[in-house]
């Protein structure tokens, strides 16, 4: 067995955050394949693991870590590495934007996707409130990056691993960030040039999905 | 000057976490009042502050902390008191939830009060959006509340502070939380009677709204 499990599949970009710091420090690690589109995170045994029916979840021994951020700051504790307790400054500027991510650029960016790409029907009027929500916080990211490398110190950290989360699906999400959002694209190339780094899709499991009826 | 001063308004739960704390523990500090109804968390002066044009903004000498779960954070050492970083596992535990209330219970109560109360108009298809993923949300918490006192520990914490913050509105976000919720009602029940708990709307200014043309 690996010294990591990732509970995870490969159109997660929550699962990603995770697995891309995974990959990044060369861990030992694996995939546990985890068959969303079929309930998979609503069966029994993923619920006895987080019962907020959530991917990702990272086993580690026995110790069991759910919620992306929290599985970051796990993962940058136990690599030493990415961390954002480095002085008290970083820490709350890195803890303010992964809280923004999740309430923000994540959740309007991945329910816009989920909406148009996976759901079987969805309301026009929902998927525009959600772009709307997520073009505003792309914004905010695209001021925060011009000018500087790394969203909050000189180095990267795992609140760039989180915030990268859904933006190298540009197609899918459907905003030609290259083209909009400058500063967002040469941060995404800086991530990508990382060692170790892999698209999502090239990291986890399940891609592409099966013809569903 | 107080030792504390929070931008916040009446109508903010997310700013309502932090007075609440600050209140719990007796502190010495001020509301800064922001007239959010007419921009004024759009205001130069405000973004100054927080780039990001969210309330709640704390004040502490030359401290400005932003984000109102880093808040909670903050506060908790300042006072050494709701603390979740007790132990590893609270830790992660209280982090995930602090995350899940941003990412789900908070953000899809809030809109959905936001659209259904102070919005000049709603969509019907996206405030039946947020009702149904605030309802599913509001399960989750009671689901997690049934036969325990506090979230994350035998103690408060500012998980729970964070978790409460539109929860004492009902008639405002439409739920029937004694009927409906009652290990939810109980928990509300004793963080009210913690001693210097007050309502929002008589712990911070703008209640009531002037009417609006």
């Amino acid at each position: 067995m690996a010294t990591f499990e990732l509970a995870c599949f490969a159109q997660s970009g929550n699962a990603y955050k995770a697995a891309l710091m995974l990959a990044l420090h060369g861990a030992d690690w694996q995939p546990r394949f985890v068959d969303f589109f079929n309930g998979g995170a609503r069966a029994p045994e993923f619920l006895a693991d987080n019962a907020l029916g959530e991917v990702p979840v990272l086993h580690h021994g026995d110790v069991v870590v759910s919620q992306s951020a929290v599985i970051l700051d796990y993962l940058s504790h136990h690599f030493d590495s990415y961390r954002i307790d480095t002085d008290d400054k970083v820490r709350r500027e890195g803890l303010r934007w992964l809280f923004w991510d999740n309430h923000k650029l994540t959740a309007y960016t991945a329910l816009h996707r989920f909406l148009t790409q996976f759901a079987p029907s969805a309301d026009e009027a929902v998927v525009a409130f959600m772009k709307g929500r997520r073009d505003i916080a792309l914004k905010v990211l695209e001021r925060h990056l011009a000018g500087r490398d790394w969203m909050v110190d000189a180095r990267p950290t795992i609140v760039d691993l989180s915030l990268c989360g859904y933006l190298y699906w540009p197609e899918e999400i459907g905003v030609d960030i290259s083209a909009t959002f400058p500063a967002i694209a040469r941060w995404l190339d800086r991530i990508s040039a990382l060692d170790g780094w892999k698209h999502p899709y090239d990291l986890m499991p399940g891609h592409p999905l099966p013809d569903r009826a």
